[in-house]
């Protein structure tokens, strides 16, 4: 029950990657069949992509993954303040009331890594400037108040994840980016550069509707391995190029355009294609069955344990939450949550993000962002289940987990 | 006969992907065994290509490509030496001669794309200055004097590829090392930043022996899909963090001990890694072979069309050449490269390298750095052979050149 640190990869996602690997493994840029035929499945691919998120098939630029999607992103923003600041320096008669300052990026504190460490290296290397929104105690939620409100003359990105990871709460990107727009109409007006909007949407994809025009996002990241494709990713680009700005990470062979060269991971893409795919024909099914089988997982805890034993960590009044996520507390001090995952002899899962396993038994940093208290959130486990987690399956984790719990409070009384 | 743009997977390689998608999808952050078993497996591709490069395990980085690869060194250099000479600037108490100076970079003028437009970027952004070296026409090869005279104070990197991709021709790394690194000596003695030395050896491997210690790299590319391995790659950098410095372009989840983030490509790797045992177990083999039947078609060219009607454009005296490249024009002026593939009904070739194949019929600027004059270049092809190319499809394609010449040059008198 760890589905939101990676996935299977789904039967019909390994077909695909394995008869490209097979059938499609011409170099797409060669101009014989061969190559033709790779940059007809990339292209494809790409279709099935856009369709995933309502995009259009050339707003979607294939990358190495999530973490590469959104480092493009910060990168591309502050390489384009510069270049704009610098170009208005030459010819502007009326000086932009941003001018002189540095790029300003607002995020909000419970992002990814991949997002909150690039921001933190540019502020490090005095480059940009960031103002980390708390998350609201309450809801859980980057407030579009907040997150307005920190806006500056020099923002140029606002950078909000769609959903969180480790709590699953879903931000209200919807109003930030309706606000947003109007706020940049009023900056236009004023020579102020626009504030550009980017969701990370690598926890809500293949789990909830996700529609970049619903959304209203410039960017969107979208990571291949959280819904049952493989370990690559791409990045949607509102009017690529000509709309909103991309600034090139890497220089090559033109591959992507230009925007992300190097010979096309064609095997990877097609896998990517087939998974987006799926998810476009059957996501509100998946949802509803995972929204099934956690909702009975949190029915059964209340059960087994009593809701005073319990503390859900996800339940904010008011706020959306991802259908398949669950991140819950025992309560007692014994109770850690590394130290019940130790006791359990089949539930896999996580006390946090999969990507600090090595944190140690410091309390969750998103939690405590949401107003967790720390006892809390040191117990804090974190079950997410996917498209084939079943109510038998449910059964025997709760068994488990209150073997796991009789063990250790037994040992604690002896 | 196109096989230095891309070679196929070996089925070897398949099946280790294939695997790997469906018991490995753990991710390999996550402290349970299907974490553990994903981390062993890509502990276990490090040290097949540790092995076939004759480095050790802990100086190897997986990368999404040579195209990312290449880009993260001059990355690297560069910011690198603006740390230390900021470090420097703080501390010394004589400062060094190359304070002030932008770094510089000394390169040749036939490498890949992946270089030279990273390279031209910095230059255009007045980041680094770079000197592009060209290459002898008489070797074919960028010389070591050349490449020594062009060395400044303030240069930090030599970036020189080991084969060319379109002439095979192999660079003499071996002697540009031993000078750079007698040259270091001085250089630490005056106080001036050590130049490290680069070779991108996509190319190289699996056709020829590659060894780190014979050619005294400090950072070598990896290209997987250019020795029957996956799209991926990575980066040999000796004695990675303590000797030779890297510094990341991406930051996220600190895999790859923060050196290169983002959730592993599992399957990807291990792949990558199967298809580096084989080059460690057969890759004399595969250069025998190889030489065989490029050498046997350079007899069959020259049999069934006259020494005189073909120019054989990589054949530099006293130059080692890679086994299974050939590049040649005919003489004549209707007989432009993309004309003459255009009329082969089975041979499947380039005329130059395959991220270049919409330059149109602008000859090769590798052919013409390398002295090959225009008329020649113009009319070049290059027929790259593989690990299960024959002597029939050899003469096969020289029958079909044949039709197709005999073609175009009647079209020509009718």
């Amino acid at each position: 029950m760890d589905y939101n640190a990676t996935t299977p990869l789904d039967p019909e996602v390994i077909r695909a990657v394995t008869e490209a690997m097979r059938d499609a493994w011409g170099n797409p840029s060669s101009p014989y069949p061969a190559g033709q035929k790779a940059k007809d499945i990339i292209g494809a691919a790409r279709e099935s992509l856009a369709k995933m998120v309502g995009g259009s098939t050339q707003d979607i630029v294939f990358t190495s993954g999530g973490t590469e999607a959104n480092n493009l992103v910060i990168h591309s923003v502050v390489r384009h303040f510069h270049k704009s600041d610098a170009s208005k320096g030459g010819t502007a008669k009326h000086p932009s009331p941003a001018e002189g300052a540095k790029p300003h990026i607002v995020t909000c504190t419970v992002e990814h890594d991949s997002i909150r460490l690039p921001l933190e290296h540019m502020v490090g290397e005095q480059v940009a400037e960031v103002t980390f929104v708390p998350v609201s105690k309450v809801s859980g939620q980057a407030e579009a108040d907040d997150i307005l409100a920190a806006i500056r003359p020099a923002t140029c990105l606002v950078t909000v994840m769609l959903a969180n990871n480790e709590t699953g709460v879903v931000m209200p990107i919807p109003e930030i980016s309706r606000r947003v727009r109007a706020l940049n109409q009023e900056r236009a007006a004023s020579g102020l550069p626009a504030v550009l909007l980017h969701t990370d949407a690598a926890q809500a994809l293949g789990k909830r509707r996700v529609d970049v025009e619903d959304l209203g996002v410039d960017f969107l990241t979208i990571v291949g391995h959280k819904f049952y494709g493989p370990r690559i990713g791409a990045l949607y680009v509102r009017g690529l190029g000509e709309q909103t700005p991309l600034h090139p990470m890497l220089f090559g062979g033109g591959q992507e355009r230009s925007f992300r060269p190097g010979t096309e991971n064609t095997p990877m893409i097609a896998g990517l294609g087939k998974a987006a795919e799926l998810v476009t024909e059957n996501c509100e099914a998946y949802a509803a069955h995972m929204r099934d089988v956690r909702d009975y997982l949190e029915e059964r805890l209340a059960a087994e344990f009593g809701e005073k034993k319990i503390h859900l960590n996800s339940q904010f009044p008011g706020a959306e939450r991802l259908p398949n996520t669950c991140n819950f507390s025992f309560r007692g001090p014994q109770l850690q949550g590394r130290v019940v995952l130790a006791q359990c002899r089949m539930l896999l899962a996580s006390v946090g993000a999969a990507c600090h396993s090595d944190h140690g038994d410091r309390p969750s940093p998103v939690l405590l962002s949401c107003g967790i208290p720390f006892d809390v959130a040191r117990n804090a486990l974190r079950l997410s289940v996917g498209r084939s987690t079943t109510r038998a399956e449910v059964d025997l984790v709760v068994q488990d987990l209150k073997q796991a719990v009789g063990w250790l409070e037994g040992q604690a009384r002896s």
